[in-house]
């Protein structure tokens, strides 16, 4: 028997950090309640135990609907640690939405924080599989037939608490797609993902045992960029936080002298834009990644000018988040700040635990690497999915010979950086030319006094498709559709300046994504 | 096909940084000289078609005997990159023991650096194996039939460069063990185990991109405890130097801007005690990890004097190097210099990639963690050998049940740390007492003019065995055995105190471990 054979699972991170730094603080809640890691550890442990007293097996499903909150993080341990499946459910969803992904999970075990309860009650109704609900509550549970959690974990026989997976290819995690069209996708992680994408981005990211993570980005969201489980890795810190409200996270960074958070572009564009932010004074260094969608040129300059120092990273559900980061070269110091910002909205090379990214035409050969090409973006890594749940079309039509393919058009520069002009099917082509939307949304976005832009295709008789933008304003500004278009035209070709402008809120995914596909419904409506 | 088949390979660290940094300086030479990533990488391949040009093929051994050179950190890239098992050689060894090794390890090339050409030059004589030997030179070779390494490289007919390995538990490197009893046995690491300790060592020192650590270690040494891969996963520079002056050493830290490097006890010892270490001044934050053999709480002392952060790790080739880390706790900072260094001394927890370390009894059953138990060492981790080369037998007595035992005899503190107190052949029993041969030299090396201290058992007709002291001075210190005997009696049981101190320098291994069968030998002797 070999001493080197030890299956690669994230359940070692909590083992050892929690032996190793027991008395650390692990967790500090929104709230102010705090647990160090001996106590997150002895908590997931029971969690495992109890879901293996209810029945729950290798394999099987458990859901949790719960705010970035102890027992979510907890479940990142313990429901691996009983050899089942961490199905972390979107907060934003609806009740139809839920159905679905519980019945499509197969979920055996649902556990809901309190304040979530009204939002899946009804959806329980024709679960077949589903044979506990458990409510994360300090009361009665008011979910018919839920159990209490802390009663529930109480009253769990003690067992092996936290176990390795069969295998280090066996599933830790589904994470459903937020699915701007089409039902949601179940994409399978497996520890072994899980594993090396924590440890890649722990290096990437610069996390030591002295960090203090804030928790901006959901839990919910690829496991929350895998970070879950890097935090715990190095013996860091992690910040609760129910909402990432920019003042909330204004605070945080200040009180908790947090050094790391992750947030969407549409998150941090808030707090850069909060009032507060102009004269919040960060005592110490403070880093954070963004991604999901690229960040404005000004959205970057905003940031940088607060004194944090911004990583952007691209990725998606299907590969466990982050697998590009924008790696600074040592020669963008001496950069002005508008070539620095636009250095940094590309989305970059392939992060350390990725075998290799390319941006590829229909026969999957690579694209020149002359920024103008464009192909669709492929990924090839052990932390890009297992495949689809219970879904072998879908699966096989996103992974074609070892590669994912993203979904995503990109070119790729002579640097060798990656840049995604858009979604396959946001591209936007007028007399025959491409429009990328988001190359048009950056000049609005420049604009003082635009908060948001969305740029979406309007059929027309004469040019197949024409630019239409939508734009929000900060409060107060006296922006007129006029000047927007002019300045359009006075940075880019003619043909991609917006033929109209519509001001107003962008209507957006629970996971935060503006929702083309509603925008280019409003876009056809005569006004 | 899945996209998620990758085998885990440090071969990717280098194709990485080379397409992300390909103008970065990957290395300086002592000489001054450096190569960019770019260069490095087009080495190490050109390397690998070299080799496939020569007819070497998958798992056949390549030797590499050379200085911390260029040609050595390609070797860990090109020969594995060709399907083969880099075999990289102590330079400080005997004909004999090249003699012996090229034929266990059965080499098929040998790549002498022409500095060492004369130490193996009569090994070469019956080698069945050996069908290529390529000498690092300027000039023309001067070993018997050998092949200029420039010319061969050149030579070379282009292929595939770098390749990936039919299997992430493919063979990677044979580390021959220095045994100071026995033959060498050679240790087989694989690409999955090499990728992982890079990984966890870049977390656990705290390695970045702006890294630049400084190749103090042999590479030769369990390929340099992985920082061979380590340093090139994340960017960072390697800077090389022929041999581990002091002077040398002081003189790189400053004007290499070293950030990071490791070094054996006796090394760091050195160094700290050089007359230039007590006014060098160093600008920039500088860490320092020291194994192979714990460092005395004097030298803790000093080099944390000179402004340098220590981490002290244990491990052995079987283990990759480091498996322990004494990770500092938070509360350590309140201790004084005494208790601190006493906390250091320990060899601590386990290393992030470690599964567990135990300390155990002959059935494999953990001991108390008292502080006072003493048991055997045992670990269990993807970072342990596959075994040893063609050795069955020997590979079979150091794993049990699926754990290495290290044949380290420990005690595990009630805080989890560890602490080696022998050689299990090292410990001294007198009187039915076991006396620990590290905690006595801790205590004769606390003493002002001590610069090393050994203790072995001699043979007593009365006690069993008593402990023996051979000590270095430094030079003019005016110790006498008294003192250092009446010191010892101060601090530790009597029963501890050497019967006898002998001054003078200590044997060492061409490893730089003192060679305690040596001194036994020597303490036999009449004087």
């Amino acid at each position: 028997m070999r001493a080197d054979d030890v299956p690669l699972t994230p359940l070692n991170f909590l083992r050892r950090t929690a032996d190793v730094f027991p008395d650390r603080v692990g967790l500090v809640e929104e709230s102010g309640d705090s647990v160090t890691y001996r106590e997150l550890h002895a908590h997931a442990a029971r969690l495992a135990d109890a879901l293996r007293g209810s029945g729950v097996g290798s394999d099987d499903r458990v859901a949790v609907l719960a705010p970035n909150s102890l027992q979510l993080l907890a479940a990142h341990y313990g429901v691996p640690g009983a050899g089942a499946v961490l199905v972390a459910l979107n907060t934003r969803l609806g009740p139809d939405e839920y159905a679905y992904i519980l019945r499509h999970s197969k979920a055996r075990v649902l556990v809901v924080h309190h304040l979530l309860a009204d939002a899946v009650r009804s959806a329980l109704a024709d679960q077949p599989a589903l044979q506990l609900v458990v409510e994360i509550t300090d009361r009665d549970p008011t979910l018919p037939g839920a159990t209490a959690y802390e009663r529930w974990l109480n009253a769990a026989p003690a067992g092996p608490g936290l176990a390795d997976p069969h295998a280090e290819q066996a599933p830790i995690a589904v994470n459903y797609t937020s699915g701007t069209t089409g039902k949601p996708k179940g994409v399978v992680y497996t520890h072994r993902g899980a594993y090396l994408n924590a440890l890649g981005s722990a290096i990437s990211f610069g996390l030591t045992a002295h960090s203090v993570y804030l928790w901006t980005l959901p839990m919910f969201h690829c496991n929350g960029w895998c970070y879950t489980w890097a935090v715990t890795a190095v013996g860091a810190r992690h910040v609760g936080l129910l909402r990432p409200e920019p003042q909330a996270v204004l605070k945080a960074l200040a009180e908790q002298a947090v050094t790391h958070f992750c947030a969407a572009p549409v998150v941090l564009n808030a707090i850069v834009n909060d009032p507060a932010a102009r004269t919040a004074v960060l005592s110490h260094p403070v880093r954070v990644a963004t991604g999901g969608a690229p960040p404005s040129p000004s959205t970057i300059s905003r940031v940088r000018a607060m004194g944090i120092e911004l990583t952007h990273l691209y990725g998606l559900t299907e590969t466990y988040g982050p697998s590009l980061v924008c790696e600074p070269q040592d020669s963008w110091s001496e950069m002005d700040d508008e070539a620095l910002a636009a250095a940094m909205a590309r989305q970059g090379v392939r992060t350390l635990t990725v075998r290799d990214v390319r941006v590829v035409d229909a026969k999957l050969a690579d694209v020149p690497s002359d920024g103008r090409s464009v192909g669709e973006l492929a990924v090839r890594s052990n932390t890009v999915m297992a495949g689809y749940l219970d879904d072998e079309a879908a699966t096989a039509a996103a992974i074609e010979d070892g590669w994912l393919l993203t979904g995503d058009l990109a070119v790729r520069h002579p640097d060798g950086y990656v840049q995604i002009h858009d979604r396959a099917k946001d591209i936007i082509i007028t007399g025959g030319e491409n429009v990328s939307s988001v190359e048009v949304e950056n000049v609005l976005m420049s604009v003082p006094g635009v908060v948001d832009a969305a740029v979406v295709g309007r059929p027309d008789d004469k040019w197949g498709e024409v630019p239409v933008a939508f734009v929000t304003l900060a409060p107060g500004a006296a922006v007129q559709p006029d000047d927007l278009v002019a300045h359009v035209k006075s940075r880019l070709a003619r043909f991609k300046a917006p033929k109209e402008i519509v001001f107003g809120d962008l209507p957006k995914t629970s996971t935060g994504k503006i929702q083309k596909n509603v925008l280019r419904e409003a876009a056809r409506r005569p006004r």
